[in-house]
């Protein structure tokens, strides 16, 4: 729809970035409904930690949410995707010595889910594909993405919605693009993310949903057995709100109380 | 100095480009000298085995060929880098339903390293930084490199010149840039890297020289004590070739007979 760097209409960037090179860099997705996101400043914060981490120049938050603004106009509902980077380098690894971070704020058409997919639940799998396991940038959402890509190349049937990722220890981790939960005897369950996978901010509000509602919940290594076992399974990101699981490859499930009580509160909280 | 994408002379690139969003892609770093590489092959069969691995269509090999020498016209001695991406794609991990490899073929100046590099050896540390491992992609140069990135940047001295970086199992992995090699009672040894880590082209032509002047190898895990108890330490890439390692942190060492023979050989095959 419309993409800005640094501010300027265009669909190029410099070959040069660093972005491109090295992956040096991260990334936001963000729901807009009526030119507004409610949870901008959740995604501001991890953009925030993400470049503290990373050690990279944080631009002005006004110019952020002034772009965001620019290219949303005119969508009921869009996906807006940040994306920061450490600028133009030269040809190594070694920073430059002037940093200028580049900022790309472009608008995307709000991805056409099923509506059911909310409701009825979905159907993934378990992907072949691990995902590394990287203390130093694990939460973050930076640009190497490559363990994603390649668990996506498994999804090839229709009716696969997506992919479920294991760490080479085998705990369960999260979905491609998703958080996973699993509820059992009512209280939610969710892997821990030292060690690897994307924090996402609807698994940060989901918790304090939680919270709110008297729901119990933890974060703590998952295996594919506590899948099986699990009454209800779920996955969340900002974009999708939740979806309840029907079915992990043989294991079935149908949409339970908890997972519908949750996707109604975050509903309210973000539509 | 030049870059070509797809054929043509450019400076920029789509920002939706599947290389900086999720460094869905590899790369190759190519010494050219007086318009010939003489690893040339052996960087081509890299990037095939790395499309392979990645699923990704290959480029026919004329038109990597004939762009590198458009590139290189007029250098006596430069670097030639090769990106080859995913192209371009939409909002999401999954694979676009057309896909059209991003062909980018660009030259750089020479490095311009001081001469007692090759002959008196540099001085490096070890990272805090680790590698993580990932055997699904161990091997490959493919860009998702921040690893290389965070671990550069602990080389804040301009005095040291190379990182050395260790996995999270302790294990010596590689350079930031280079692959390591300790040598020991006149054998030599280099890390496995099945679980992480770049397989360079210069570290296959060793292994090749080695095996021609009747020098033992071993490929196999590697400590920071394998390093200590070395008689000599050497680094390799394809447009370095060798450099002796004088000192880790506060490890110190002189350039032996192995490292000089295997660096001589290497020149004389090279350049």
């Amino acid at each position: 729809m419309m993409v800005l760097v640094n501010g300027i209409e265009t669909d190029t960037l410099s070959v040069h970035d660093r972005g491109l090179h090295y992956g040096d860099g991260l990334f936001e997705t963000i729901s807009f409904i009526n030119g507004q996101s409610l949870l901008w400043e959740r995604h501001l914060n991890r953009l925030q930690r993400g470049c503290d981490l990373l050690t990279l120049p944080i631009p002005e938050i006004t110019s952020l949410s002034e772009e965001a603004s620019r290219v949303v106009v005119g969508a009921a509902q869009c996906v807006v995707k940040i994306i920061l980077t450490r600028g133009i380098g030269g040809r190594g690894y070694r920073l430059p010595e002037d940093i200028s971070t580049t900022r790309i704020v472009a608008s995307y058409p709000w991805p056409s889910y099923p509506e059911n997919y909310s409701t009825e639940g979905i159907i993934t799998k378990i992907c072949k594909t691990r995902i590394h396991a990287n203390p130093q940038m694990a939460g973050l959402k930076h640009l190497n993405r490559l363990d994603n890509v390649m668990a996506c190349q498994e999804l090839d049937r229709p009716d696969i919605t997506e992919g479920i990722m294991l760490d080479y220890h085998d705990h369960v981790i999260e979905g491609t693009m998703t958080n996973i939960y699993a509820v059992k005897d009512g209280k939610i369950r969710t892997p821990d993310l030292s060690q690897c996978g994307v924090a996402g901010v609807m698994r940060e509000l989901i918790f304090e949903i939680a919270d709110k509602l008297n729901i119990g919940y933890s974060v703590d290594g998952m295996s594919v057995d506590d899948l099986e076992q699990a009454d209800e399974v779920f996955l969340s990101n900002s974009i999708i709100g939740i979806w309840p699981v029907r079915q992990i490859d043989e294991i079935r499930y149908a949409p339970g109380p908890v997972t519908l009580r949750l996707s109604e509160e975050v509903q309210r909280l973000t539509r």
